[in-house]
């Protein structure tokens, strides 16, 4: 952060607090980013007020790995969120995962609680679902929401619903007591988001209190879901219906904070995890505009995501930028805005995109993409170098599982793991957003961009010591079968007898 | 027009101007549709001025043809620019063609004539180059620009380079007097094309003359060029320092009319005659966003055309419509404008846009998406169906000529003529912009459809009276050998021999 971003910021009477929204939602969901019907006009004029990132990333082309780097501001590959047990595998926390979030893992919450902020997650965790992983114990002060995805319903007995959470224990399970109409798609799980989120705002704005909310809904993940009042309002089916009330929500969040007089006092900023999932195409799916693949991939489909930060009074209105970014950079930043230090003893991936923001710098960084622990590509300026392609497997694909519908691009988009250690495939992504034509091998071009890339590649491998990965290990026992608070609602289930599993990643 | 909106522009003291800027830019070469670089200021300012339209299509993925409708109102099929030679090919006016707009056409620039217009188009006519088919022969009063695409250089045996015409006489050729290099990508033709328009729009001020300024320029057609100023700015490579240029250009000449007082007596509209050619990526091509394949075709990505009506103290800034349009519609709006009606002797295709653009209304109308005389797909609504499906033929296909690369959408993209008049391909476009998910031909909701569409095909073909086809007859006797004002310069040169042939469309 610049000095003079600093004072500005110190002159306020109050705190920063920090507003995140993050979902999973394809960069050309966005009416800003081109998507033909143009539904999302409150992400629209949030853009225009605050300033749109353009070159913005998530740090894995899956959900778990994502957030648990947002809050960590470390690649998964360091935090543990990976997977051993195939290569190059995507792997998440699922039901019967054992693994989820380190105790030595230091979280965003963790640290802002030492400056004095209150923390909220509304929606989904997805960094373990046991006991010792549960977000209050890892710096959140509350918790609406879920462990784990709102897959279901299931029939409590080969897996129990998932349980929806207030602070320390279990209110209710998906399906059963918060309907998902998976026929109709009806469910009004966003409508209780909303208000989750207004009302804790309106609290800490009466104790003035300084805090962070981090509000991580799923509507647009499958199965994807709407309420009533925005079933059938969309041009693009349920999952526009599903688009069309997270905008309207967050047009009521931010309207929420002009109405309290704190939005100049607020940091906000819209992500997503992953991109679109165009396998669920084209009644569930996403668009990732002209981007390759969707979620589960490192082609830009997969990774490259709609980034949007606003803070009116300090961000300049409309502004657009090109900085290189990565949701890992929002711990970095949000400790730079409530002026900490990032942990010292940790190599942090994350950085203060505040020179970005507020002074319109650009700060030279690269962009890793991981499947597990194999870097399968970087970018570094606008070259991107796939040292491995794959979208999934024959036997995956032969089933139906496409990750790239209608997107065959010949070499690229592969369906064995293809090695391209010796000679990384090269994309130049301003001329090629699609990532469509490799550069010639032979080209003046693509000798000079390797001979930068390499280095950078060369000095990422040297320096990374992985974490104990925590996504290897699955057991049916470990499930949501009896969480805490059960028994008040006579819930609890009776799990099976454990039995440790490696997990199974197909992709 | 509504009457208030009438009442408002007949309450001016002075005429409505009319502006078009007409090129060959793909949706997704704007930024405010999506480009990741972001790299058209102006054309998003003159968006957020003005109104975007989301649902405005060309009259035919082609030049030549969609040119004769924006400046006729009517189809290419009734105009008479089309081929019969083969079935559904596209066919344009190279310098060989014998034909071009038959006399019997009514032009929007003769129509204004006779409401006091000064007319003016500036860049490329394509509507034929023979004689009698001279812009001034048709309406407009000056004309500084080609008859042809710059392609070239020729070495004026086989073919003559292509001539630059100011009204009535050529004043000198591409690559000889009026520079393109080829290695390089540099000319400055954007630069003196701008000039030209100021100059004239000061003029037209000057002696208080409403006008119709028609602004077709060629930059980011290929070859693509920019000047010097330009080379080398984009992120997009030589693509895109054209359409900086371009870009640029428009924020001037708004900017001009800003200062000369006449931005709220002048209505201009920006959109393109076809889909980005996606067979000249990365280096020359641009982008459809994400729509289907590109020139050539009757997808998504050869038709659908990024447009933008600007009209200050009229149109509400920031508009958006999803009003079904067409290069046809300018031809119509603007005798409304004019108060002038369209020719009662003859169909018209182009509908009034003015209550979409002043009272948001949305007029019910189809789309129809032609190659040669054949209706190859329409839109109803959100949905479209595919009579006929082409992308080209196996043998150029084999020849490495692509209008879809990486974009194989099995049995949508084929490479036969594929007929289904029996049972269309359909597309939900709001779902499915990509034309990637036909629906399935038992469901409910396909009947529904197709029963609405089958009624308006069915009145479509009913009423069809087709024009004469221009583009059958190629002679290479009829090149720009000699055109008027050759012996001024010195630059005369002998046709060979007359020898008609048909003229061979291969797509």
């Amino acid at each position: 952060m610049g000095p003079e971003a600093l004072s500005l910021w110190k002159g306020e009477s109050t705190f920063t607090s920090f507003g995140v929204f993050l979902l999973q939602m394809g960069w050309g969901d966005l009416g800003v980013f081109g998507e033909p019907s143009k539904e999302t006009p409150n992400l629209d004029q949030m853009a225009s007020e605050g300033m749109l990132f353009l070159d913005f990333y998530t740090a894995n082309p899956l959900c778990s790995p994502s957030r648990a780097a947002l809050l960590t501001g470390r690649l998964p590959v360091r935090n543990g969120f990976y997977t051993t047990n195939g290569h190059a595998r995507n792997a998440y926390t699922p039901q019967d995962i054992v693994g989820g979030i380190p105790d030595s893992e230091l979280l965003l919450p963790e640290l802002l609680k030492k400056a004095g902020y209150i923390n909220k997650i509304i929606g989904k965790w997805h960094l373990g679902h046991r006991p010792q992983f549960h977000p209050l114990k890892h710096g959140f002060d509350e918790w609406f929401g879920s462990p784990n995805c709102h897959f279901g319903p299931f029939d409590n007995r080969a897996l129990p619903n998932i349980p929806v959470y207030r602070d320390w224990e279990m209110i209710g399970r998906y399906y059963e007591d918060f309907k998902i109409d998976l026929k109709t798609g009806e469910a009004n799980l966003t409508q209780i988001y909303l208000q989750e989120a207004l009302d804790f705002i309106s609290k800490q704005q009466t104790s003035q209190q300084p805090f962070f909310l981090y509000w991580a809904i799923d509507a647009t993940h499958a199965p994807v879901y709407a309420s009533k009042y925005f079933l059938g309002t969309s041009q693009r089916g349920l999952y526009g219906d599903a688009v069309r009330e997270i905008d309207d929500s967050i047009g009521k969040i931010l309207k929420h904070l002009q109405k309290l007089g704190i939005n100049e006092n607020t940091f906000v900023f819209f992500t997503s995890d992953n991109g679109a999932a165009l396998i669920s195409a084209p009644k569930q799916g996403g668009s990732n505009g002209r981007f390759l693949c969707g979620k589960q991939t490192t082609f830009e489909g997969g990774m490259r995501e709609p980034a949007i930060a606003w803070w009116p009074g300090h961000i300049p209105a409309g502004g657009v930028s090109h900085q290189l970014g990565n949701v890992m950079d929002l711990f970095t930043t949000s400790l730079s805005l409530a002026g900490l230090q990032p942990p010292s003893d940790r190599q942090i991936d994350g950085i203060d995109l505040l020179p970005a923001i507020l002074q319109g710098k650009l700060i030279d960084r690269p962009i890793f993409y991981y499947r597990g622990n194999e870097m399968m590509a970087v970018r570094v300026g606008l070259y991107k170098a796939h040292y491995w392609t794959w979208s999934n497997s024959w036997e995956e694909y032969s089933k139906g599982i496409d990750f790239c519908p209608g997107q065959n691009v010949s070499g690229v988009t592969t369906h064995t793991q293809e090695e391209h250690t010796t000679l990384p495939l090269l994309f130049h992504l301003g001329r090629d957003p699609g990532e469509k034509y490799p550069l010639s091998f032979a080209s003046d071009e693509y000798q000079r961009a390797m001979e930068q890339i390499s280095v950078v590649v060369q000095q990422h491998k040297v320096t990374m010591v992985p974490g104990e990965p925590q996504l290897n290990v699955c057991d049916k026992a470990v499930m949501n079968w009896s969480p805490p608070g059960c028994e008040k609602l006579g819930k609890c289930l009776k799990p099976p007898k454990s039995d440790p599993k490696k997990c199974f990643w197909p992709h």
